[in-house]
């Protein structure tokens, strides 16, 4: 059709050819997650290089009402990134070409950097002046810091530094009409009118699209401290978290869970990974501290907090990374869990937070409510227990799995049943993975009609065409 | 009139006559600000007894189009919460009487609790339990948590724990056509759409009114070390802040800036107030770490980092608080500036806020700004160095203010001055008061036409009547 083409030589026309990619070959690393458990097909992929690139891109989409999705490192794990369908209308707007660092400031503990840059890389020119930015999360190697932004991403450093949103202090975003809000401060406490970089932050590219931030950088810590150690019950661990926090306040920077199935699974599944513990235990924590100096007086908290839980019986084992090969092997039984599970099976994963204290119940009903209902299935638990956030995983075998008739039918009604349990306990069925695709259902079975109606006024408000990650988000 | 006579009987009928004051001597307290600046007329107070009784009187006010003025403690410092004309319009929703705490939940770390519970019962309420809501300021012990909320309060703890939005995890609010968002969730991480609370906090009440909230605690420190030094220059101040922030972290709780002048007004107006250090330096600063324990660790910190300052020549003098009351007496020297300014003269008091390494170029340029212009006023200042938040207070004397004939040109010519360099390195007008009626003005100077545009398209799509604080914050 000419009007395809048309639209399509005007996009040629505002970003160069070599810009806009429709070749089949080209496309289709966009077009499908990296898992490859999504996939639609797109008019083209545009691949902007500057702000006013994108903006104009924005420009042209609006005036002929096409839908624009857009695309950082492609990691989303609910397929908020790539097109839904086969209708083959959206572009695929890709920040990858916006990867410059802008600016850093030491003294103000600042960088601003582009959404195309790459986590880890952000983290590495942050550590080169002697700071720390702190979102840190299995994809940091590929996922970008626009995409991190927009879903508000949380990782294993939550406990200690917050969520994304806790350490962006300003945005740059073309909104859905090509206008560009330069919204790039760097400042601590500005309190004029509505905080509006919080709207785009977690909007998942529903509001506008987010090009460049302000991100806050903290003291870069030398000092780490860390135990893995098997808690006597569920209950016990929570104890210990509780006696660690008051304790240890901010320098507790990590209490990640697991438990025996998943620890089994990536010993099992995973070259070179091998139990810290000589026996295996029901549950399993790893506890960090860390500080920014006096190595032996966290080495002393650390030693000192284990051995009062252990009297206290709330320990029946642990070990201590006394350097940092052990603490890096370690973490790397954490970081494993991906991989291993991979291997083991169907992992029908959900991303769950309750209120801490409510973790051992929602552990305990989540396990009865899957158990009664699927008692073919294992339940694999790992989660930021200090910060409620359970990733609760009933998991089935390959062979079983192929058997069942009605795929979908099981895995929303396993997740349901998770998911329950966690809102009857006043949590929520998205912690850290956001809502793309696979949450719009959840959305309006979880939230109420005020909030579905908040968010809809907001959406019409700033994307009237809808025209912005259309479908995503909000539930028809 | 009988449609007012019609109006305020059902308000008697929803809320009981003794809830809905109209006689001058019951509403008096309640026209006029606490400073006695503004004031005007109202058609009545009301004072609803719970969330349900502040629904209905929204639903009442958007059936007559009659605009409300939600009120906490009364002590907003830029007419936030008082009528602004002589029309006798609005009608004053006054929050004093919610002040329940509803649950405490210690493992967790939250509360929640009512927007009328006065800040100060509400940080004794969570340090009965070993815990700290850290937000503290001047008004602890009147303004009320709703009011601190809706304009996002700041104080002295900002350094270490953020404003009032970083502890507030989730809010009860009333929309403006009377319904009830129940958006009290007490999780650390909750990404499912729009993190809606955010457009509530500091909105001041131009959106809705805060009814309760969910509100993030903290350990409680229980070991504090503070000194106060006068560093050889305001650069060198700066370089001992990057060294405190590098070697102590998030132990490093303030970082308090004032020069002589402000702290010469001080020993002269406040009674039993002394001079910290024997000579008379041009820059003083109050600095102070705390942590959960070790008190002795804490010393060595603090004494450690001085003598380092001390040799590189950046303080010129020191001393350190050996004991809790010498402790206090030294934070009530920072307290007491409000006190003392009051006395000194006419203080044209401002509150931007910069990026923390562009403080010394503010303070220098504003001072040459001001003083070529005015050079019949001392420069008071007094600020939170460590979160770039300085107020810089051009004084006149009592008498030379008197024989000025435009007082109002000459105020808002010098507020105009040292904003347009705050403005200029990036800063902003407003750190942590707010804009209330004052700052009105400055928004249409210093906000852009997006962010302007932006604010009015949620406010229209959230109150399209304009019931919620009307002329409050955006400006025509």
């Amino acid at each position: 059709m000419s009007d395809r083409a048309d639209f399509l030589s005007r996009l040629e026309a505002c970003l160069g050819a070599q810009s806009v990619l429709t070749a089949e070959t080209d496309v289709e690393g966009f077009v499908e997650d990296f898992k490859g458990r999504f996939k639609g097909t797109a008019l083209c992929v545009v691949q902007p290089g500057s702000t006013e690139d994108v903006a104009a891109v924005v420009r042209l989409c609006a005036e002929h009402g096409v839908p624009l999705i857009p695309q950082g490192g492609n990691t989303s794990l609910c397929g908020g990134a790539v097109p839904s369908d086969e209708s083959g209308r959206p572009v695929i707007l890709s920040l990858s070409r916006m990867r410059r660092m802008r600016t850093i400031d030491a003294v103000n503990g600042t960088m601003v950097v582009e959404a195309g840059c790459v986590l880890k890389s952000v983290q590495d020119a942050a550590a080169e002046v002697n700071l720390l930015y702190p979102v840190s999360l299995g994809a940091e190697g590929s996922c970008q810091i626009g995409g991190t932004i927009s879903t508000n991403a949380g990782g294993t450093n939550v406990l200690r530094y917050g969520n994304t949103r806790e350490n962006v202090l300003g945005v740059e975003v073309v909104l859905p009409d090509g206008t560009v809000w330069d919204g790039l401060r760097g400042l601590r406490k500005d309190n004029t009118g509505i905080d509006l970089k919080q709207i785009f932050i977690g909007a998942e590219g529903t509001l506008g699209i987010v090009t460049a931030a302000t991100l806050k950088l903290h003291p870069l810590p030398s000092c780490f401290s860390l135990a893995w150690f098997a808690p006597s019950s569920i209950d016990a661990a929570m104890r210990v978290m509780s006696m660690f926090r008051a304790a240890a306040s901010s320098k507790l920077s990590a209490f990640e869970l697991m438990n025996r199935t998943q620890l089994d699974l990536v010993i099992r599944h995973v070259r070179n990974r091998k139990a810290p513990l000589a026996n295996s235990a029901d549950w399993n924590v790893l506890v960090e501290l860390s500080d920014v100096r006096e190595q032996a007086e966290l080495d002393d908290l650390l030693q000192d907090l284990l051995a009062q839980a252990i009297e206290e019986g709330l320990i029946l084992d642990a070990v201590v990374a006394t350097n940092d090969s052990q603490r890096a092997e370690l973490w790397e039984v954490r970081h494993s869990v991906t991989e291993a599970n991979k291997s083991a099976g169907i992992g029908l994963s959900t991303d769950c937070a309750v209120p801490v204290s409510a973790v051992p119940q929602f552990i305990d009903q989540a396990t009865l409510a899957v158990r009664s209902h699927y008692p073919e299935m294992d339940i694999v638990i790992v989660g930021h227990m200090g910060d409620g956030n359970i990733h609760f995983i009933p998991t089935i075998s390959f062979e079983r799995w192929k058997a069942i008739d009605d795929k979908s039918a099981v895995s929303a009604g396993v997740r349901r049943l998770v998911n329950d349990v966690a809102h009857k306990l006043g949590g929520t069925f998205s912690a850290e993975h956001g809502i793309g695709q696979t949450g719009v259902l959840a959305m309006a079975d979880y939230k109420s009609d005020v909030e579905l109606r908040l968010m809809r006024l907001i959406k019409q408000a700033i994307d009237p065409q809808n025209i912005m990650n259309p479908g995503r988000v909000l539930p028809r």
